[in-house]
């Protein structure tokens, strides 16, 4: 199997050694290392398809890949001897292209990852797949926004996107409305409002497959109501696992097939009636938090995935090349 | 329907003749004008979802939006009052976020176009839908470079990739490989080598959902075999109307189904025998100069396509949201 990252994962080691322990053959490469220590060939003669990449010395064809993890690669020939743009854009084409190619399964399949950091494709999905959503409204209509607030009078703002595009990128905090805002600076850019959960804990839960490990971290009785963002909040309860109800396992796992990925990282609001309010899939969440406070074998139920025999599962986006010929 | 396009294009002006020809009711929007005169809003509450998108006064509810043809979209929120990359990133998100989840068919889907611009992944799939493809080789090895070239004498080179990203855009011919390359520089970016094709035409067959439309264009019998590439040679012969052979025909649509779209414009070169070769499918390639050329109903077609009515031809991209609530 085949790990797209950086050099310094930590992350990825931890699913590294787990491989290494079942004796799976693993090539770990990142594709800003094309041209330097990474290298790749593809040959289409008489209607097959044979490909090879060598990392470090290591050769792997691509007809004998089981899978791919795509943790966190490099741009594209970035430390090569002499980088430029149009030798990303090669190689990014060449190392993807054949990889696309290739029949391995995905965790996560680049189209399926790119699909799901849309936050209004995640939230008609949730809706779709039967997971709770708290009413949102994403708008630039400032009457629109003061509608909302009417029906809805405690909100939070968000961003669409995510992380805001600094270098390094940084999290935009998600921060209570307070009363009374005019709401027309929304006409400047889009914005997403939704009804604040008045939580009593956080929920994250870890798709792997088909295996869900949730964890849950209680919300401090003390706890400053204005920070809503577990991620700037002062750590005070740990995480615990926590049991995830049968009805919502059946449309995480609904969620998750449409959404054609393999790994998942939930973040749920429980509220006083116990219900799970969805938030946001993070399909690159990290997860080494969670493992080591919870001690869920998170890394090993991913090491398991990629290190599972063919055939592949039923992915929409392998099977039109799914047939390598020899 | 709905055209995301620049306000300068004339193909999609022709088109939007026939559109309106029709009394389909078109809205035509630059994503680059969002927070400008185009403006969005979503809504999602009790499991519905509402959304409405609106362009110089007219208003579009995405329920009702039957297509959306991405023609030459600008960077999203590009000529807002005071455009930044958040800006953009936030506006893509909330434009397309919304688009996907609203169950119109689209010309063509963001991830089949994404997809389809891979060259090596055209070239596999091209084999497995059953075109003829010319033996290609795409190596960073020099070895395995002059291995092929021995077993294949007649060589081109072009870009795995497509246009050189300068600004704007140039593209980088196909030329034809000297005898007594050494290919050490192979080693240095993705090279890709094919079997030159000793030509007599050029074949632009454009597809339009189920509907192929081939044209073909005579090489012209004194023409320079150095010359390869179609785009840079002297115009002499014009395009002409040809019938697509059933074989072929066949397998194009196996290679859009696959694909999943629902435009592409197929480059084959006719060798002596009559065997079409694929070269390459642009999944937004024009077609206005072979309409003009043949008088074939392209740009009516589109519209015909465009404007046709529900239930939707069952993409894979769109099903898991294609039921929105009233």
């Amino acid at each position: 199997m085949l790990i797209l990252t950086s050099q310094e994962d930590v992350t990825a080691d931890m699913v590294v050694v787990h491989l290494n322990a079942s004796g799976v053959p693993v090539v770990r490469l990142d594709p800003a290392d094309l041209t330097g220590t990474v290298a790749l060939s593809a040959e289409y003669v008489h209607g097959a398809f044979r490909g090879h990449l060598s990392s470090a010395g290591r050769l792997v064809s691509l007809e004998s890949l089981r899978s791919v993890w795509v943790r966190r690669p490099g741009t594209a020939a970035a430390r090569a001897p002499e980088p430029s743009a149009w030798l990303t854009e090669e190689a990014s084409q060449a190392l993807y292209g054949m990889l696309r190619g290739s029949g391995a399964r995905w965790m996560n399949h680049p189209d399926a990852a790119r699909r799901a950091r849309h936050k209004p494709w995640q939230l008609r999905l949730a809706q779709s797949s039967g997971l709770p959503v708290p009413a949102t409204l994403i708008t630039t209509f400032p009457q629109a926004a003061r509608d909302f607030a009417e029906r809805y009078p405690d909100l939070v703002v968000k961003p669409v996107s995510g992380a805001h595009p600094q270098d390094p990128p940084r999290a935009v905090p998600t921060t209570r409305v307070p009363p009374g805002v005019d709401f027309a600076a929304v006409a400047y850019g889009p914005t997403l409002l939704q009804r604040r959960v008045a939580k009593r804990a956080d929920i994250r839960l870890t798709a792997v497959g088909d295996r869900l490990l949730a964890a849950r971290k209680a919300t401090a009785p003390d706890g400053d109501p204005d920070v809503v963002d577990v991620r700037f909040a002062p750590s005070t309860a740990p995480w615990h696992p926590v049991d995830v109800p049968p009805r919502l396992a059946e449309a995480v796992r609904t969620y998750l097939r449409e959404a054609e990925l393999a790994y998942g990282a939930f973040d749920f609001a429980e509220d006083a009636d116990g219900t799970w309010w969805f938030l946001e899939c993070n399909q690159s969440g990290q997860f080494g938090f969670v493992e080591v406070e919870t001690g869920q074998p998170i890394s090993r139920t991913i090491a398991e995935w990629l290190a599972g025999p063919g055939p592949q599962h039923h992915s929409r986006h392998a099977d039109c090349c799914g047939s390598a010929a020899p």
